[in-house]
């Protein structure tokens, strides 16, 4: 695919928010740990008969990050990791961050401690079963966690909630009493699991006015990829009026891109997918843009720990957009003026008003 | 994709049965309210903070039907809205339905009164629920039903159910008894909502021998979309031995096409999405085109209200063809009769196979 | 797209793993049979409104099997039937299985009995419901089992469950203990449907350190296509440590590539599909190379009884690879040491990891 110089570089210099991202690890890491980084599905470390750099991701690293380190695109595994090796941790950090491009970082902090903070401008989401983990013991748990939250709404943009790892997606989305509340925070553990608390976070949130994004699609082995479908949020999304993010989606991006189009609320990226499916972050892109008005659809990378991930997501979806537009381009499907507005809308604009930023 | 001359241009004359359809709007309607009408999901006005054009379907709006407007392909918003606002609306009307090339409209006219008719050669088919919705209160509601539905047999050529926006398609499909529907109309108010009643109609429609359309796939927010797949269907597939005709299907068109290579009596189209995916509807196409046989697809737009909707599919779904079988052709996988073949089935000659036509 | 030379003639050349298949029938049979063979979904003869060469698989057939017979890519119907029948059937199957470059056959020979045996080397997969049927009367069930079980150990490289024929994959995945497994016997048909036998079969089976292959996604109409998601099987996956093959998994394969992410243990193919999707192959096995590792995937053909089978996916799959490798490599997206790797990974590698060929 051929893409118009102007619309190349456009995409070479677009400014991006990435509305979904968390920090870097505090140190560079072995070869090991790197490549266990990279294997997003899996826990442990990469078995003995495969390497991370097998990955769709690995091979993408291979050829967008090895220039950036002054290799040759595609330098080889091991190539790529002496040279890693050989940078100063904070100038590794530093060359991806630049390259990335990105304007305002929106931060999920809320997954592990220890991790390196982005750089500013930046602003916070904050994680909502986190947050009522940290009073779920208290003796009157629904007002302890309001306040929590009301002291967190100051700071943050919006909040977060990873009911797909907790609890899957397919849960009584009613809104509860601050009696059942009560009760059934007596009952639980420390690690809430129980549907009726992560719905009563999420609609405390919602009454916040504060954008709420919410994990769905892919994740690590922990997760219910079934009870993830975003359509599962269907009730929610029917009594909440708060704009709702739902993130990465894959492989349900279509059924996200169909949310997004039935509720004016909704909005969605493919974030974690762009990374992790390399090559093909192409196709992603394209099925994407397919049935949501593009006011709805933002960038994220979600990129976590390894600095890698958060400069291959701008670049892998800066080409992405290049191939998809500059294909709609070639075929007459729209000028270049939609296309960059298109670009400026996913890359930033829709983020800046859904955010305020 | 360079689409050879004779597939070209048989493309661009082959007509077609648009098999699944709606009326005009008596009226051109204000700005505002074309918008909204873009906006398939969502009931409401388009938010302030975008536009109807903003939309895929918007963006192909701008490129297909400026030209029958005497504008350039992809004039600006304002300027298709003044040539459209400038055109007399039954001209209007007739230029993008002469534009369609149809030879034969299949309309649901169940939908909403008040829209204009379509004009001849037409069929009809019945919208089963609201045709039992109109004896809901008779004293022999099973008799009532069965007489209206007698007499709407004699000038229908096919019925439609919309279970998925009463009940969502996973219902018990088996075929209730006199007495239970008697029972469940007794407790039904005016909307038929109950999944027995649902089955009831569709059992004695298929009964009758017509063809039966079913919506499936996406919609307007009133619809669960989980409960739309066309999979849940399956107990009633293995029953009825009409044939039946999944309509719209996406984003569960491969598993649209897997039951309509599955069942012989089965059928589908994309309807529907073929319009709000605009430039993606070639893929959308070429998608539909991978498992079942190339006897068991239709042509429909499921357009509805706007007059462009009645063009715009019949042109994206020209275009789509072409490239998808100008690539199949590029790449030796079937030659110009075959596609010429592919065309001619899917244009027309399945439906008129289907409903006699 | 230019696949290049030297990619292009490593893909002509590789020796495959068929992964997964069956042996061909005793005879050629007669046009209407053939035709029938190639309708996977359904089981009765082709209507008399279409063909079999309607079909995507036909349309592949007379494009990629016509040659091997003297005849132009894409002969007519009739002729590729005439010149079918002109050869005798065993040179017919020596020239398809010749040219379909397979280095090994991994047979399952537990679908129907008088399948004419695949070509040495070959090696067998057990079928695990079969095996149960066997000794489904006897006293001892477990026990008898796990005898009949430990013998096809000696010789079976793996075991495969139809679980998603049988009971569908959203079953208790739990292991039964010996005294539920004889009550369920006691009350079991013949044909055995009981969830609980199909999770005793399986755990004995990965008790055993067999592979173990498991159907998913399209098949015959008999099955429920919604149960065969192999998403269903991750209570099962969280249990065993066995190597998990999930086998076709069309269109679940996204959910598939996931899964084989997530687990170290588990891989896919897109076998049976890469035949039946004929020209829209290139198109699947692209996405089957988004999410999965490049050591998780393997190559099958799922050809069953038609010796044309056993050589089109052979060709669709090397076919794909090219086109899906080559527009990598002319993106920048690899190298051609990375798409040779790949190839010799999914072409043969994989799977003599998995099975210990």
């Amino acid at each position: 695919m051929a893409v118009p110089d102007e619309l190349a570089e456009h995409l070479r210099t677009v400014r991006l928010v990435d509305h979904h991202v968390h920090g870097w690890f505090t140190s560079p890491g072995d070869r090991p740990s790197f490549e266990a980084a990279l294997n997003e599905g899996s826990p442990g470390p990469v078995p003995a008969w495969m390497s991370g750099f097998d990955l769709p991701v690995g091979l993408a690293v291979r050829r967008w990050c090895a220039p950036l380190l002054g290799l040759p695109a595609l330098a080889s595994a091991d190539d790529y990791w002496a040279a890693r090796s050989a940078t100063p941790y904070d100038e590794l950090v530093r060359t991806f961050v630049e390259a990335a491009g990105v304007e305002h970082w929106v931060v999920d902090n809320g997954l592990t401690p220890g991790l390196l903070d982005l750089p500013e401008p930046r602003s916070e989401v904050v994680r909502l079963e986190v947050l009522l983990e940290e009073v779920i013991g208290a003796d009157d748990v629904p007002g302890a966690f309001r306040a929590r939250l009301d002291d967190a709404a100051v700071r943050a943009v919006g909040t977060k909630t990873i009911a797909a790892y907790r609890t899957g997606l397919d849960i009584d989305w009613s809104r509860p009493t601050d009696a059942a509340v009560v009760a059934a925070a007596l009952a639980s553990g420390p690690r809430v699991v129980d549907p009726l608390l992560v719905a009563f976070v999420v609609h405390e949130a919602a009454a916040r006015g504060l954008p709420l994004q919410v994990h769905t699609g892919l994740g690590d082995r922990d997760l219910d990829l079934r009870r993830a479908d975003p359509l599962h949020l269907l009730p929610l999304l029917r009594t909440v009026e708060v704009p709702v993010l739902l993130l990465h989606c894959y492989p349900f991006h279509r059924q996200a891109g169909y949310l997004a189009q039935a509720f004016d609320h909704v909005s969605f990226d493919v974030g974690l997918a762009v990374n992790h499916l390399g090559a093909r972050s192409v196709e992603l892109v394209a099925e994407s843009l397919e049935l949501a008005p593009y006011a709805k659809q933002l960038y994220s990378s979600d990129a976590y720990g390894v600095p890698e991930l958060h400069v291959l997501g701008s670049l892998l979806w800066r080409r992405a957009m290049g191939e998809v537009l500059g294909g709609w381009l070639a075929r007459g499907d729209c000028g270049l003026d939609d296309a960059v507005r298109i670009v400026d809308l996913v890359a930033a604009g829709n983020a800046r008003r859904v955010y305020g930023l």
